[in-house]
């Protein structure tokens, strides 16, 4: 009787081995099924045509043990959703989430060890997650590495980052597959801290391109409690590996069942404008665990920034950069300073005038002397003014103007040193009233050992959203691991860098005029960025005659960016002095929204172009960005997006004739018509060009 | 000319390379010198012998640049201090600190680095540290290794722990030196997390004791930002040298000048008292650094502690240590939890009634199911009661009762989750009118790869102890590193344990009688230690028949202990119960003060005996604490400590005359006699007995 049972499950085990699911469409199919040593293994088909061949599946543990093989087939089950929720800010007001779910419950013949792997299948790409339950041969576990395994089907063009444990604050490469080599790229690109884990290691969001032109992206969703996950490329094969980012001690994760691994995803669609308006990220993620969310608003601010940047001030009071230079621990003001009450007036005055919500100061505190580059612990407090700076003063001014401050906390890497002030530093804003806070994190961390995008920073960075959201604050980090839809559940989370910004324009090679036609593909995907742009003085020899640096793009398309690079904090990064040059152009910064009802992407191609109309949530107006990469681009726009029958004012911000990102970058026209649903607009993108154009509707 | 001078510097430096420093009363002298290569060196006299021969000195830098050799002699300048300052608690009211000091100024000749030495002569021992001052070639290091040697003369006999970076919780070997080896010592010690360093690695304080009867004591003192130093020990050549403990990369300590090490000390004399009276290593740290230190007083308690230990009732709530069984996150109560409202209620019923100052309840706060020994992160929040224990009554009843709380924190090793969680512990301690808190840091680090002893976490009891004096806590650590007279500096760091203390005779091999007759020559010699003496019941088969463990000491002993460890926070460790069964004796725990005007060792030999006695700070009267090893004693005391003339009644708290620790612990006499200072008593110490008596004058 035992036998017969047990041979008949191994019967319906051999049945069971082989599962399918496929997405509401039916374009997008996944199998799984276990092979012959008991190893999980996927593929994911596109319209009938494989995308992933076989891949490989597993996790393997410290101290052995590993989840990778001897596996059966216990259950499987499947479930379909189709649900619609709305974002505290977002792209869109409502955002749709549908998908067939199938979960394939294994278990290990000898160990006896359950693990679950979940499968959801959206009409724009497959994620599955390792999912760990509760039993009593596997409570807490340590994860060494990742099987996980993209096959690919061919040599794709692929945009990548090299693959680094510290920052993924470098241009793209676009190359094909086998081409990937992280000793080719010019490392000469102003990252002041790199950790490249090889050759062959790419980041995610990695975003593809097919010989049959289909649009592939491999990235991972609801990272937490975990290390991100770069990717080994087999080159000759065109396979991709995880390649979990390590702690101190070469370990991955620490983890105890109950317990999931993020979701791996696998974007595909011969539409490129499907990914990139995709919100499968989000969708992956847990819904808010903030029940009242009113506190959470958009904004759009100035900030005593960009002229630290270009060189015009320091963010340091002594001006050197070297707290040895203070005699007897007393700084010596250098008369360069940026954050002083004075100057901070002033930004809090303009951002008045021109209906900004916010100022951010950075530099404000002390530790600026000797912050970077030396690993130092105890570094900032987070607390202190410089004797320049009056937070009383500054704060109870911008109270009168209607101005929001937006705090800096800068920590230089040493989170050790910030997680033990981070009530204080809260506390702080608390007193003062501060919305927000920008973090910062330049430098090698502290715990030492760690990196950027380890599991233990990954617990920052979302403990740093959490710990925040306690005191009503909304967050803005720069130099944390790139988002991964964290915002969904707390969406206090409001921005991001995590990526290549506008900064690097001011001091080093910068970003080529193709790089934000891929972030939306990339980056975008996983939440928000604070790109900062709106630079009107495109060339920093307005600065220093001596200067060869610029931003890589046309005034117009700096307008642009408003509007492609999604964000629900935005900055008018230049200098108040700059925009009153431009008062024409700079309308746009001021009637741009940056809260959307609706957002359409009408165009897109990575590393080409990229066109999207959005509407705002609180009005019936449209904002259209158009962008292109190093070659000038013609193109017809249908406005069938606005409202028919009605009549709207449209103004568009366009490069002027002779517009170049190089040579004229700062030539530009602004022109005001009429326009309805019917219209049709020409937009001439010059060479590293953009459109930006703001629908209004008359009466 | 140039030449000239430059000869004439070299031939002054030779004259200068040889310098030496002798203590006030002229028995100890240093010599340094710089050797052939420039290294620096050192020897050290007593009474016109070599007892440290000569020995190299030197810092090795991560990245080169070794701060070994090469060096000339710039410049060397002394200073004799003497000085009495005034401990807030402590063993005398007042302490002198008079030594000679010797500073020779060093610069490396390559390099042109500047390294100071600085060596301190007492009467009692040397001490020296590296000085690095502030100099444009060096700024930011990492030392990758510590030279100081202490090159010694012969195979003395050492009391020794096994170098381990993360415990010192072992019983003392006495071995030759010679004999050192790790390998040899009874692992089965039931300390769970041991990492010891190697065969040949041994702690700090280590006395020793020559052929010729010196007593020899190396340690280090003022560890602040540094690792701890263990030793070395060359077993051939008698060599010990530093082994600093690492962080999680290997390195050492991250420095940046100006900056100093800590102090290493060579004690040595023909009397151990002198030792194991001195205050050398207190004089070497900085002095207080909290202004107002009204609130920080001595303290008698009692607490739900040793219940626990002896399996009476469990820390946890669901009494399972296993938080798997919890179903759905539920916790079932076993009814064997100690922590709590109406159990505690019962212990602060006990301390108003018998005089106490203060009760500490572990296992007060959730966690405690799944604690230890799975390297969980967020483990304790260090705010949330149990169901059973209501804050705010306990709290309430307490105060009503006249009793102080004690709050407990036990971290698990986690301290990055304590960190993040500590200004919120401190703020529900204020909320309450906790006065003090006793920390735990039972198991493996987290930041994971760091040890307890290594520099972030010797940063992290101290960061402890000031954040704790912002909020006035004063601050009781276990299983941190051990101290080395922080307290002087954070008088509000009152106790730490930081060695075996008491409880591992309830659950593991216990301390043999030895134990507490070396502890005052090593471990106090940086700080009062919470030994929590007091145990009446010795035998753990009081409480279960099966129970073999035991206390290694008679119920004497345990009384005797209150003065021979010295802390002024001293714990009554047994049950109210097993108090209220020996009235006569318990008399003594209520009477003995716990902070001193004045002490004086009348006998001491480690590893065999210790006789001294204190005069309360407060009153006139004073108290006696002898104890001896596993051999019994007898010994005649004079009592010309007491004030001429003055009649006292002494209780004296003794042995009975078949006491045994093993065979009769609990026989015990108690007699009230008149004594003066012509007086002297015989006093009967059983094998690891002790005896214990009280004197107050009458009238």
């Amino acid at each position: 009787m035992k036998k017969f049972q047990l041979l008949g499950l191994l019967f319906l085990g051999t049945l069971l081995n082989a599962q399918n699911v496929q997405s509401p469409s039916k374009n997008i199919s996944v199998d799984f099924k276990l092979i012959e040593n008991g190893q999980p293994a996927y593929s994911v088909y596109y319209k009938n045509k494989a995308v992933v061949l076989l891949s490989y599946l597993g996790i393997k543990l410290k101290g052995g043990g590993d989840l990778t093989a001897d596996f059966s087939l216990d259950n499987s089950s499947s479930r379909a959703v189709n649900e619609t929720w709305q974002p505290v800010l977002g792209e869109q007001a409502n955002i749709k989430n549908s998908y067939n779910e199938l979960t394939v419950s294994l278990s290990q013949n000898k160990s006896g060890r359950k693990m679950n792997i979940i499968f959801r299948v959206f009409d724009e790409g497959v994620a599955f997650r390792y999912d760990f339950p509760k039993q009593a041969n596997l409570n807490y576990f340590i994860i060494s590495d990742e099987v996980s395994e993209f096959n690919l089907t061919g040599d794709h063009t692929v945009f990548w980052l090299p693959g680094d444990f510290d920052s993924q604050e470098y241009p793209y490469a676009e190359t094909k597959f086998s081409e990937i080599n992280t000793d080719n790229i010019d490392k000469n690109n102003g990252i002041a801290l790199k950790s490249i884990a090889g050759k062959y290691v790419v980041q995610s969001p990695l975003m593809m391109k097919t010989a049959e032109k289909l649009y592939l992206n491999i990235f991972e969703a609801a990272v937490v409690n975990y290390p991100v996950m770069h990717l080994d490329a087999d080159v000759q094969n065109y396979v991709l590996k995880s390649h979990l980012v390590p702690n101190a001690i070469g370990d991955k994760a620490y983890l105890q069942t109950p317990c999931v691994s993020p979701w791996r995803t696998v974007m595909v669609s011969d539409d490129a404008r499907d990914i990139v308006g995709s919100k499968m990220i989000l969708n992956l993620n847990e819904p808010s665990k903030i029940d009242d969310t009113s506190w959470i608003k958009p904004m759009k601010y100035v900030g005593v920034w960009w002229e630290m940047h270009v060189g015009k001030s320091t963010w340091d009071y002594a001006g050197s950069q070297n707290a040895q230079n203070a005699a007897d621990g007393q700084l010596k003001p250098s008369g360069k300073h940026g954050a002083t009450t004075e100057n901070t007036k002033r930004y809090i005055d303009f951002a008045a005038k021109n209906g900004f919500d916010g100022v951010l100061v950075e530099g404000w505190n002390t530790g600026w002397e000797d912050w970077f580059g030396n690993w130092k612990e105890e570094v900032f407090d987070f607390t202190t003014p410089y004797p320049d700076f009056d937070l009383q003063a500054v704060n109870d001014y911008a109270k009168l103007k209607g101005i929001k401050m937006i705090m800096h906390n800068e920590t230089s890497g040493s989170v050790a040193n910030y997680e033990r002030h981070l009530d204080r530093a809260l506390e702080l804003m608390t007193q003062y009233g501060y919305p927000a806070v920008k973090t910062g994190y330049v430098g090698r961390i502290i715990p030492r050992g760690e990196f950027h995008d380890g599991q233990t920073m990954v617990n920052h960075f979302n403990y740093v959203a959490r710990r925040a959201a306690d005191y009503k604050v909304m967050v803005n980090s720069h130099e944390s691991s790139r988002p991964t839809g964290y915002s969904r559940t707390y969406p206090n989370y409001i921005a991001a860098e995590a990526a290549r910004g506008t900064e690097f324009n001011a001091w080093s090679s910068g970003n080529p005029p193709m790089h934000e036609t891929i972030l939306p593909f990339t980056r975008l995907l996983g939440g928000p960025m604070d790109y900062t742009p709106g630079i009107f003085e495109i060339k920093m020899n307005v600065y220093d005659s001596k200067k060869t640096e610029q931003v890589h793009t046309t005034l117009a398309k700096q307008l642009a960016l408003y509007v492609t690079m999604y964000s629900p904090l935005q900055m008018a990064a230049d200098l108040p002095e700059n925009y009153e040059k431009y008062p024409d152009a700079f309308q746009f910064i001021k009637d741009v929204a940056v809260d959307w009802q609706e957002s359409n992407y009408l165009e897109a191609e990575p590393g080409d172009y990229l066109t999207v109309v959005r509407k705002d949530k609180k009005s019936e107006n449209w904002f259209l960005g158009a962008i292109t990469d190093e070659n000038a681009r013609n193109t017809e726009i249908k406005l069938d997006f606005l409202t028919p029958k009605k009549k709207y004012q449209a103004i568009v911000y366009q490069d002027g004739p002779d517009a170049d990102w190089q040579k004229n970058p700062k030539s530009y026209t602004v022109k005001t018509i009429q326009v309805t649903s019917k219209s049709k607009i020409k937009l001439h993108l010059a060479n590293g060009g953009g459109t930006a154009i703001s629908f209004k509707p008359i009466n």
